[in-house]
């Protein structure tokens, strides 16, 4: 390794920390779609940019967009990009991590060394915290754009919540046609690189998920005065249903299921919970197998509510098919690994990505980074210098070999 | 029944749907501890006392405290009274409705009917809603002040919310030696008098109760890319042991199990939640099957934790024993109702009130109205104008029958 890689790595990594630092939440580390922090974080990552010799953009989601300056609209150009935004009470490297080491690439290749552009993008939203809905960054990009008519918590619309966003938009939030390929840093936000000793990995594909909001409704009442047996609990109904969706994963090796959000209403501790909203997050390699236990567990929900006088109701937010990356990029992604003494071979993502909405309009390719103890959308999540070095030197590999028409 | 006592249960009535309009949260009824909604209610309810020719202090933990002008200290005083503030997104009478037949006794006494005073108290929290402490106002007003130092979800302390409050206290919170008695009118909230198709029932006992905060922590990971094995959610800890907890209340006829609140941190819909924190209210007739089923509940929630990799932790907020009522009174309670022609034979309550806390330092007895339906913290909890009538009929015939060394 050069030293050059060392330091551009311990500085991405310092980059990281300062961002984690900018947060709606003090003391942790939390930034929704276009919140004041956002705002923040971008004006640093621009700087940061500019400092890399782009010029930025933000487009009309809230992406930052940067270029070298002079990049006629023709010239081939590669996307290399993540996203900004957090889950709450993050880490300081999911996502972020991947936009600053595409920074760092341009600022480690010399003028005229690969022959097409680099467009480092920042999404403005992959998490999808605030709207219930993720992706709202990549999804613009590719001409997908939610409604603006969504609301948030508070009531604000999704068109209200760019209105009101501090930067005005520089750029339509589109994919120029001279766009040949996505590339994406991540870190793996699992276990499976540290189990196997491998500092990185290629992504062949990315697992399916469904998203759905549920809403068990039963009646509110006194608790000391109500028998039990002729109570309506709505939360007692959510609670058999969680029990099966947690025996159902475990019972399956490839299916992931989680309850995330949880609220029982009206949230008195004397009464017996008339309402409970709850979320499903449900993934699986195979769309087939994903939807099978869709299937099942959706009666399950429903008899667990009808045994008490509850009813229930399923609301999809997102059914994203599982979806495979870029074969022939890939296989270049692993051949650079291994020009540069690394085993990238490829893994199954648990995770969805911007680059999988990418993946829908252009070739797109993933390389994850190792997560210690697989710890992440967690205030611990960490990553390793030489990891990052790594990462570097695979990417530079990557750039130097790939031509535009490999895209 | 004379036109006189059915004008009063409808202007009763009348007061109680126009209390319900006044709420910390419009399109609903919720009035916790000291609010501004609280304020505005005591200053309603204040005018309503005045006209009955009562004069109305505040007293230092918010309680309205009202008397007849000219009331010497040494005269013996029976205190009636109940709470004004409620629950989240509660009914119009719960609490209210006893406050309100208070004041109207006051009204239809003439002066000097009866050879005693009486105050009317408004208590200022008996749900426990704002500090997650219930009995507020009367554990105050027998000497048992919840400390100043606790604090609610704003992280406003007891201390700082009376400070605050609109009111300057004009009265200290004490229970005068003069008191020789407590009385108070409250709905069932549960379905048992209309099952009997009664109007009214004396209380002959409240069933001891206990309230837990529990505390599950796991650990927050990517709920895409951590293995289900290797989860620590807290969440299905928390759930599974729900389970148990109802199953072991449905098997026990006097047992009564609630978790009226959730919620799970850091409740993103993809991210394992790391911890969880609930509510337990259990409530039993006699106190040592109330232990019982606690010492059997406890180690559940260890084991569903320890499960998972999760701890759990249990903060007991309230360790109520079952109270018994005043016998004597509450054998006057029944013979005056059995004047009117009302069979009001006592029954348990399930419920706390604030009866058992005076219970403690002076006798007390309950008068029970039936809630049809059972329903109960619920806004669409009701009352009968003609069980009004009736219990303001048996409320005049035992103060016409009271003698101070009875109480």
């Amino acid at each position: 390794m050069s030293a050059g890689l060392r330091v551009a790595a311990e500085r991405v990594l310092a980059q990281c920390r300062q961002l984690a630092l900018i947060t709606d939440v003090p003391g942790q580390t939390t930034r929704t779609f276009l919140s004041p922090a956002t705002r923040q974080a971008q004006t640093l990552v621009a700087g940061w940019m500019e400092a890399a010799g782009l010029v930025v953009q933000t487009d009309a989601i809230g992406n930052l967009r940067a270029l070298p300056r002079g990049v006629a609209r023709s010239t081939p150009r590669l996307l290399i990009g993540s996203h900004l935004d957090t889950v709450r009470n993050a880490g300081a490297y999911d996502g972020v991590l991947g936009v600053l080491l595409a920074v760092a690439l341009c600022a480690l290749l010399a003028p005229g060394e690969v022959p097409f552009a680099i467009e480092v993008i920042a999404f403005s939203d992959e998490e999808g915290v605030r709207f219930g809905r993720p992706f709202l960054g990549s999804l613009a990009l590719i001409g997908e754009s939610v409604p603006g008519t969504v609301a948030d918590s508070n009531g604000i619309t999704l068109a209200d919540a760019v209105a009101r966003f501090g930067h005005q938009p520089t750029a339509s939030a589109t994919l120029d046609a001279a766009a040949f390929a996505y590339f994406e840093f991540h870190i793996e936000q699992g276990p499976l690189l540290e189990a196997e000793q491998r500092p990185l990995a290629a992504v062949s594909s990315i697992a399916g998920q469904t998203r759905q909001r549920l809403t068990f409704r039963g009646q509110a009442n006194h608790a000391g005065t109500t028998p039990m047996h002729l109570r309506h609990d709505a939360l007692a109904a959510a609670a058999q249903w969680m029990v099966e969706l947690e025996a159902r994963a475990l019972a399956d090796p490839g299916l992931m299921a989680n309850v995330g959000s949880i609220e029982a209403l009206p949230g008195v501790g004397n009464v017996v919970p008339g309402e409970v909203i709850l979320s499903l997050d449900l993934r699986h390699p195979e769309d087939s197998a994903r939807h099978a236990a869709l299937d099942a567990i959706t009666p399950a929900a429903h008899q667990a509510a009808a045994r008490r006088g509850v009813s229930c109701s399923m609301e999809t937010l997102l059914d994203q098919p599982a979806v495979l990356m870029d074969e022939a990029l890939t296989a270049a992604l692993v051949r650079a690994a291994g020009q540069c003494g690394y085993d990238a071979r490829p893994l199954v993502s648990g995770a969805g990505h911007d680059a999988m909405i990418l993946a829908r309009r252009i070739p797109a390719a993933m390389l994850f980074l190792r997560t210690p103890a697989g710890l992440s959308h967690h205030p611990d999540e960490a990553v390793l210098a030489e990891d990052v070095e790594a990462a570097l030197a695979t990417g530079l590999a990557l750039l130097r070999n790939l031509s535009p028409s490999q895209g």
